[in-house]
């Protein structure tokens, strides 16, 4: 239904971040708002004066005119930013129709399969701001679980490929690896990158900060060294040293993946269909031509079964080899943490300390790495098959990936983040005798950050034993570090009601 | 992740209407906000100090002091009179953990069936504000097309009908009918109620405003009589005159549908399960115990084969037979719309002339409301079956059905409207000789809503030709009235474009 309004507006910034979606405010008495008919919430379409540019946006209803006046539009921060308009300019409002790629979430929601040109066209709108949270979540849910066909998959990922900004590195071999996540402590980056790029291989890596776990690979990087850099200073270290372990800069590339996590991520959708779009995606439009993925299964991971982890792999290198990325998939075991810390000090004292080769290094986190690392190693056409193992216990072993490490926190600007942990601390102790049986990721997860990580750098969890571990009554299991009272009181009773360790 | 915040804040009321969702403001330099690592977008729980009282919201970060200055928590109007506490209390926030009923939407999602206690939980923190709209969104996705079955659509019926009051007339027998929707002019209520109530029968209906239709009963009946009406006096009308024609008053009633419905409309989700329960939940809650379902199929109607209007017939009656409504189903011609006048005024006009047996007056009006009212009479134990229709003509014919219109109009209190039709008027002739084979109901609709309807009461079409009608060249087909010059342009100009007849 469109409808112009016959009257225009004084556009008005309003001090409100709305994050990723676009809000638009009207005053209950503003004569725009009475004789349209406008209902609260309902998507308006905002035009200039001149009609060249026009934004969606939701509406919302105004009774305070020193938010927005009768007469006045408000526009939220982002919004704002988007139209471009300077304020007092004059803008006109109009009932927007809806984004025509609906029909196709509809066509979805009735359980059809979507072609390339539904997924470009939904992808498209949603950059541009057209479809409303809601809307995004039906095509989510839609989407979610087993409603999309593989071939459904590959159109999603060159769509969200597509939506933005692609980088050409003008390099034989672009190598990235990724974890699809759920694993405290699991930092092997930080020693693939330096092992890989002590080779030679360019391994220009981005990492995110925590979401929802209790340190991200950015997070713990930051304890050893600047991660946020501007692009062109990121740029010249990547070239110059073959690798570097800076946080994301990745806005511009899929970027209709961040507005659609805005929406997964409170709706804990976490779909294998929508994991793969994502991750491919995103690696894709970074310029990776080789790329290395791990699952970690185990029943406390995010995939439980052989059969779920065997499927999600079989899906991965489907959509990878049509979208021409060479890619591995490797199912690692994810039924424990990995290292012995968890939260960024804790987790880079372990990572330095396997650089280094020190004899209290954890074994689990080196040879995961090892792993890892010997199969991007072997995409080098001049690695001989079966021989990426030695070549990368060589490297760090010789202390060259150390070497690499420390170049690259020279290149990126060494961090002045202390790197205790946390002040306060307390052990959790075994109740009897017996050995370890499992160690429940998520609740280790949970400890940690209740501790404070990954704000508070030094708080989280520090790993005594291990699964298979003999243990003797009241020997500590763990110990939790905080640096703030009530975290640390949070933290330390969440550990007496569910340890997360099992005894056998 | 429960993780609470160490310092209370100051409550206060930010003046904008979000409008069924709780949204609370945070500014972004506020201690709380920075040491929480809150998100923008993130739910929060907000708690009195005393912690009695808890309410959820999602979060919206400021940068602008004087909506929400650091150290203050503002909340949005119906999110503020929710909490019930003064400006300037204290509260504090926490990270809110997701509703527990997420976990079924999770299972619905996957493809699982619900349970009545799912079904239960869920209705009841939708009504207690705990779901975003992105949730209530996923919810509803997943519940929508194939992906209910039948015993669900009656578990969530019975939800939904226990989610606020239930009304009890204490009469024997509460007659009700609804139409599905979709079919302008389709005004059968305004002929049906003065008919069956004029028999003696008690029929307590309540109407809806249009929400995407050019007119609602409600829109048109206002055009006679007062239609809002304080739930006192509504009572002592309908226990008078056995039967009213009022404007809603049932935000009480299934008030989870009304939540529902703010996510689904803007959605245009419209599944048969979603319907019935919406229909049945709400009819059961205001008391009814008998009850007239319209279903109008035809190839521009909501229902569009005899397939997908008999399966919609089994689920009505399937589910209203287990809440125990005397129900009954009646597939009505949809093929184009009903009567002569779209819009208000035009439809007020049509609904008087077969109440007072002119001449003139739209047959098909006449008849459809006669087949119902029919059916309505036929619930009544002492009238024998087969004849309803020779009763509800009589009362018709007879002017008692008139009289008893006339005598809700006095109770309700007479309109002050002017029932006038829009100043504005242009008609759109035949374009060649021959009959007319097709009116797309939805056309129609859009035509009248673009020329004002129903917020301005005189504007909308006036139809002069219906299906079958045969038509010589630059012959009127209808005529559109406006009240406002940019209306009326905009509906001629949807007109030309497409007249929404089509000749053989």
């Amino acid at each position: 239904m469109i409808r112009k309004a016959k009257t225009s507006l004084q556009l008005r910034r309003v001090g409100i971040d709305t994050y990723k979606e676009n809000v638009a405010y009207l005053h209950r008495d503003c004569q725009v708002y009475r004789s349209e008919g406008f209902q609260a919430l309902s998507k308006i379409e905002i035009s200039d004066e001149a009609g060249g540019r026009s934004i969606l946006a939701a509406l919302n209803v105004v009774d305070d005119a020193s938010i927005t006046a009768p007469g006045q539009l408000g526009l939220s921060l982002e919004t704002f930013q988007q139209l471009g308009l300077p304020e007092g300019a004059a803008a006109t409002v109009a009932h927007a129709k809806p984004p025509t790629s609906l029909d196709a979430v509809h066509r979805k929601i009735a359980g059809e399969r979507l072609e390339y040109a539904d997924y470009e066209a939904i992808t498209r709108d949603i950059v541009e701001h057209r479809y409303a949270k809601i809307e995004m979540a039906a095509f989510l849910v839609a989407c979610s679980e087993t409603g999309m066909e593989r071939e459904e998959v590959l159109h999603l990922t060159r769509a969200m490929a597509g939506s933005g900004e692609q980088l050409d590195w003008h390099e034989p071999l672009v190598a990235d690896k990724h974890c699809i996540g759920g694993i405290p402590g699991n930092r092997t980056s930080m020693l693939v990158v330096p092992i890989v790029a002590a080779h030679g291989m360019f391994i220009p890596k981005t990492s995110s900060r925590a979401i929802t776990s209790p340190a991200g690979t950015a997070d713990t990087m930051e304890v050893l060294a600047r991660v946020e850099l501007p692009p062109d200073q990121l740029n010249d270290i990547v070239r110059t040293q073959r690798g570097c372990l800076a946080w994301g800069g990745t806005a511009l590339l899929a970027p209709v993946d961040d507005i659609l996590i805005s929406v997964e991520r409170p709706l804990s959708l976490d779909s294998p269909s929508q994991m793969v779009a994502s991750i491919l995606a995103k690696k894709l439009a970074a310029g990776a031509t080789h790329l290395l993925i791990d699952i970690p299964m185990g029943p406390t991971a995010k995939v439980r079964s052989q059969a779920d982890a065997l499927r999600l792999r079989k899906l991965f290198e489907f959509v990878g080899d049509r979208i021409g990325l060479q890619l591995e998939v490797i199912i690692t075991d994810g039924r424990q943490p990995i290292g012995r810390g968890i939260g960024p000090v804790l987790e880079a004292r372990d990572v330095m300390q396997v650089l280094e080769n020190d004899p209290k290094q954890p074994r689990d986190l080196r040879e995961k790495a090892l792993q890892l690392a010997s199969r991007i190693l072997e995409f080098d056409p001049d690695v001989r098959g079966g021989q990426g193992y030695t070549l990368a216990r060589d490297i760090l072993e010789s202390g060259r990936a150390l070497d690499k490490l420390r170049a690259i926190i020279a290149a990126q600007g060494a961090s002045d983040i202390p790197r205790e942990v946390g002040r306060l601390c307390n052990t959790v102790n075994a109740e009897r005798n017996g050995s370890v049986a499992t160690i429940d990721n998520q609740q280790m997860a949970r400890i940690a950050r209740l501790a404070g990580a990954p704000m508070d750098k030094g708080a989280g969890v520090d790993l005594y034993k291990k699964v298979g571990d003999k243990v003797r009554r009241d020997e500590p299991l763990y110990a939790i570090h905080a640096e703030f009272g009530a975290d640390f009181a949070f933290a330390c009773e969440a550990a007496t009601q569910n340890s997360g360790f099992t005894l056998s």
